[in-house]
């Protein structure tokens, strides 16, 4: 039996995060729209029988996607160039399937994942009395506002103090389950894209749940000048959540890529 | 009375136009919602009386503003750089009030108005075999997509002809009305900003329903190679709807500013 492997690009604004669930509000027990969910229904469609798919990253509702990767087998034979158009002619308007290749049976998109690149987008107050300026407009979906005024050269120096193997629990919500905390960043950099926008990419071998949304809502105290950036060693030595800053919206966030065994999962933005 | 002056952008992806309207279809007459509608709400909630708000320019569904021009009178005084904010503070994410002045109590922003400017975003597919690349993901809402392959080059040399005082008959609706045909285009260029990307920029003292949405589409098929550039001015005076190219969809139309009396009401992309 065939296993198939997708990048697969997703706008989350609409979906309830990756994967599959059910609303556990309510009278019936409706599932909610997820990437997984609409992802498996379209597959179906093409292949004619059930399959189950599996994601590298179970992103949260809000967060975008460019290079997740996903797997799935099935009976059906066909050529990887065929299977992507003929799945993405299936999908909502708000995710796609950027390449589809064969696999060997063995693989798995969450444990085979040697590293995952994120990069988070920010949009900030410029200098001066207020009015700060304006929410961005047609980038409000993909970009967290703040109406102060940021020093991207600050969070990029506080930045550096996370690259490497740390303790992340300041970075991710309490009871995080019993995973280790443990958890290594190879990269981590702000940079202005704008005069009043920049972004932060980190990668790393993994992140723990929220763990880039705090760690950019902690580099955004540094660039509002509320937090020091050599203070960035304290908060991780401290392993204790409410030594971060706060936890970002999700509209800013998105999976860049995906990497197994030396080969870079990655896509352009769209 | 003061009158005040208002640049508005907005994202015209989930509003019915610029234009108050109520429903046709359906039981009662609910009111649709357009950003005249919701400016005017927003404007009442500030003012504490009721106004009327007019808009140099009626956009349909789907249309995107980032220079709309509004007017209005209120009994109330306010500075109007306490205005904007305090407008903005009302309006939902997808409009904007970008500045506010004090002006003439004369001025009416459609009768006056000299000169507007649009913007036409396109995304193209690439040359070679299909599968031809695929329409855009995150900006989808502002953008047009076709997978053929287009030449900007060429559309920019047909785009040419449409420069000067013309007949533009065949760029509008048939049964545009009882008003005159007659349009001057000041500047109308096709770039390219990407591989896969182009845009049109047209300029001119004023535009006929449909008028940039039927030239971005005759462009299109002189992109594609099915007109020759040098056909626009037979196209032009045969003041036929039908031998102009189709009327594009409205999400990647921009009005970007209006211009009066020498003043340009411009402002940059978000």
């Amino acid at each position: 039996m065939p296993r198939y492997r997708l990048t697969v690009a997703y706008d989350g604004t609409n979906f309830h995060g990756w994967q599959k669930q059910c609303a556990s509000e309510g009278p019936a027990q409706e599932s909610l729209r997820t990437v997984q969910g609409v992802l498996e229904q379209a597959i179906v469609d093409v292949v004619r029988e059930r399959v189950s798919v599996q994601g590298a990253s179970r992103t949260d509702a809000g967060v975008h996607a460019i290079g997740q990767v996903a797997a799935f087998n099935c009976q059906m034979e066909m050529a990887p160039d065929r299977l992507a158009p003929a799945i993405n002619s299936r999908l909502p308007d708000d995710a796609q399937v950027r390449s589809a290749s064969i696999i060997h049976e063995g693989f798995s998109p969450i444990t085979d994942a040697i590293a995952k690149g994120y990069r988070y987008r920010i949009a900030h107050g410029r200098k001066g009395p207020p009015p700060a300026g304006l929410p961005p407009l047609f980038s409000r979906h993909t970009t967290f506002w703040t109406p102060y005024r940021l020093d991207p050269v600050r969070m990029n120096e506080a930045a550096r103090h996370l690259v490497g193997e740390h303790d992340f629990t300041s970075f991710t919500r309490k009871n995080h389950g019993r995973e280790s905390p443990i958890r290594t960043i190879f990269d981590c950099t702000v940079t202005a894209t704008g005069r009043q926008r920049c972004r932060l990419e980190v990668c790393g071998d993994g992140f723990l749940h929220n763990m880039v949304r705090i760690i950019v809502g902690t580099l955004v105290e540094v660039g509002r000048g509320r937090i020091d950036p050599d203070a960035l060693g304290d908060i991780l030595a401290a392993a204790d959540r409410t030594a971060a800053g706060p936890t970002l919206p999700p509209q800013g966030l998105c999976l860049m890529w995906v990497q197994y065994e030396n080969v870079a999962e990655a896509a352009r933005p769209a």
